[in-house]
């Protein structure tokens, strides 16, 4: 069977995470598939996926908190800055985390864990239209 | 041909990295598939993924000496404290390496490099019983 | 139909980035399919793929300064030095990153950003030669 292709937009509201984790399984349903594999994929690189907790909403702060200490914007190591000071800070945070991930199928839907969310993860500072891609195999 | 689904139990000790390349190259023989791609995908988000070196157990203590230097236990910064100081360090270290990975399949069984293992990655201070999935696809 | 393996060899010259998107389209392009799912694996644990900006040299020079920073070389945090302060570093670059991509082909394409790129991230300080395989399904 073919692979199933679905792609999708999310409207960021500057720096920090959003579940995307609906979309995701919306698009595996549609495939139809009971058993497979299933790949997210962003196409930038300036922001990024992460599977992380789903419950505490502190989670999501904490870690965007850790990468904002980690990785300083307006680093004075950095050449590349004629975007701004959150520009390469953002292609250093997608770097550290990840452009694709992958699920497995399983009885038709992601067989996340019970705390697992998948997340988009925004670094620049200002809103952004970010092109999200779900692909299913097998 | 449909997708080959294998899930396996790891209980950990605690704090550490521990080889699970035998699990995964076992579920990639019984799938049968001579050419097609491997994931493996922990269905958790305070342990994670890696593949390293598989030769010298130092490489696997320094990994994680310097992530507990760079991500210190119970850190200032962090709101999310219920469950310890060792929960939020966990998730941050989870990101910062990988939920999933994918692996080619090339005559029977998943395409290593000679000192590449595939690794469990404990985050958390206690033993945990970690779920672990095997998709093999093509 | 069964999945498509192809296997090419990169020639580094030290610690730095790469290009590989070309080798990678043309490895998808050879596999004749409309719409199904790529994966990049390197065979190594020293040096790693990223996807970053393909425009601006900057970013790559950038990202590289950072991580010698985060990952110093010869750190006395280390127990594995037999093969020179850039080893063990080079491991842990190594895991921050990824040891594998997976990429939506879409138009028998990889549907890559505008501005993603593929790369070769060399961690070592002298010049190797590393194995990347692209293996496309679906």
């Amino acid at each position: 069977m073919a692979a199933h292709h679905h792609t999708f937009t999310v409207s960021t509201a500057g720096r920090g995470t959003q579940s995307i984790t609906a979309e995701v399984q919306s698009a595996v349903r549609a495939a139809g598939r009971d058993v497979g594999l299933c790949t997210v994929f962003v196409h930038h690189t300036s922001c990024s996926l992460i599977i992380n907790e789903n419950a505490d909403p502190d989670v999501q702060r904490d870690l965007d908190a850790f990468l904002t200490r980690l990785v300083p914007d307006g680093d004075a190591l950095y050449t590349h800055t004629a975007e701004g000071p959150d520009d390469m800070s953002a292609h250093v945070r997608s770097v550290l985390t990840a452009t694709s991930l992958c699920i497995p199928v399983v009885g038709g839907r992601c067989d996340l864990g019970t705390w697992q969310g998948v997340f988009l993860f925004e670094h620049r500072a200002a809103p952004h239209r970010r092109k999200v891609s779900v692909t299913v195999v097998g």
